[in-house]
């Protein structure tokens, strides 16, 4: 089962971080771009190949230490089509490595549209004895503000292949509190979303007691964090938030069961960019998000058992 | 003023629809695919040509009588990049037959990643003195859940490449009411939302007196449509639902102000597919793509006055 998977690869590589891939141009060593800028290409081109570089690089150098990448499709995007085939190749890349993949595209929609999505993300396209699969995923991020109209269409194909979601439940932003805050007959709305996510998918629980619906709930609300592990019992936690945008491994600690299972903690810049800290130009970019790597795993022992 | 040239192109074609472009398999006539089929292509490769075929027959038969076209984003994921150029492809025609180009995506992030998102379908790359759009959209539909930090970003990009948002506040599915419903303070979360966005982009106020930040409300809901035009006078509103999902022409009157401005009509399947009650195999897609659009902007005109 889908989300069994991610928490037996927390629980072997003893470590509970998930690798965002998340590049931007600047963001990727400037040798990778030249090399295939040299080859006549324009821009967008040559930087696709280059994000397919660095990310292949980059797992290579994190695959046997980290369970999951998230890339973020809207850094793909950015680079039109190409971009999208870059991300595509990433994903391929990733699970040919033993890594579980987690596209965080935040896509929500209705009824046949978002079978659409959940077809493109999780689905094949059959061609005859043929089956193609356009992207591929282990799991993908929704957003539910559609309702379950939206969600059912997604686990749906999880529970048919074998996949898994996180919905969007309390974001790391600091306006994230504008309208997931709002108190709706004694709880707030991020709650109700929640309750509404839990109570989807809670035939689906694995032999680690969570379910196919997983739930993004951001490090940089500690206290939220601790009531919704508290209350969502079946529900696994996607935390984005630790690092950057000011997320410690004590607040992430909260998003742990008693256990030490049911989350995983995103880090995206932290390690991709630890190269630019380095001061080689980016030679050393796998060995940098390497030692990131590592270091924030440290981190993350120090308060949590995760599952050890 | 983006959403003025929107208003315009409905007040010179008489017309406020907008065709949805959402191509799926079986919508397609099969000649379409078999010609590509017959190239030795794969299946997935083979019907991005054949949507992008579609869709500019499509656009041919409909761009004089029609002021917009809304491609459904999941479709084109479907196929993986392959279906993301074709998307990408669709959209460059239909501008360059004067459509305005409304890529309902529902995109929705936060801070850098929604800069990112906002770039790749508003934005361009610069490759010294070239530019290169990856998609090059009129407008984008967003989810607005993240709260301000989610939609702010996309507003930047509205206002400096003269662009358009149409944020989800209550969209047409039966279960939107099970959390876009929930009151609080005496108010629904989708008037919440609606009134975000309403004072987000107030001061972008273009010369029929709507902002660039549009909402996305359901011919499915038409109390809500007439409640909520009363109180988002600057708020241009997208309305999906009619015709298969149950709105009629007298539900979507509800949408238009007093002078008849301030809202768009999508249909999808009503036009894309007319040529599946023609017996002809699809051979005229075209024209009963456009008979079946001269059909519903006579229904429309029966109910509302919009702007002509």
């Amino acid at each position: 089962m889908s989300i069994d998977r991610l928490q037996e690869l927390i629980i072997k590589k003893e470590n509970p971080t998930v690798a965002g891939l998340d590049p931007r141009p600047d963001y990727i060593p400037p040798q990778l771009i030249e090399k295939h800028k040299k080859e006549g290409r324009g821009l967008i081109s040559a930087l696709a190949s280059a994000y397919l570089d660095f990310n292949m690089g980059l797992i290579d150098a994190l695959y046997d230490i980290v369970p999951a990448v998230k890339p973020q499709s809207a850094c793909y995007e950015q680079l039109g089509w190409e971009g999208v085939r870059a991300l595509g190749e990433t994903i391929k890349y990733a699970k040919a490595k033993g890594l579980y993949v987690i596209c965080d595209a935040k896509r929500g929609d209705i009824g046949s549209t978002a079978e659409a999505y959940s077809e493109a993300y999780f689905g094949t396209i059959k061609d005859g004895e043929n089956e193609e699969e356009p992207f591929g995923c282990d799991a993908l991020t929704i957003n539910a503000y559609l309702g379950s109209d939206g969600v059912s269409p997604f686990l749906k194909t999880c529970r048919e292949r074998d996949k898994a979601i996180f919905a969007l439940v309390k974001t790391s932003n600091p306006s994230s509190a504008e309208l997931q805050d709002l108190v709706i007959d004694g709880r707030r709305l991020y709650q109700h979303v929640g309750e509404l996510i839990e109570s989807l998918a809670g035939d689906t629980v694995g032999r680690y007691g969570y379910s196919c619906a997983g739930a993004v709930v951001g490090a940089t609300w500690p206290g939220e964090l601790e009531m919704l592990r508290a209350r969502l019992k079946k529900t696994f936690f996607l935390v984005p938030g630790y690092g950057a945008q000011g997320g410690t491994a004590a607040d992430v600690g909260y998003a742990f069961d008693e256990r030490g299972y049911g989350a995983v903690v995103n880090s995206s810049r932290g390690i991709i960019c630890a190269w630019q800290k380095t001061g080689n130009e980016g030679r050393d970019f796998g060995e940098a998000a390497r030692a990131e790597a590592i270091k924030m795993c440290g981190e993350l022992r120090a308060h949590i058992n995760f599952g050890r």
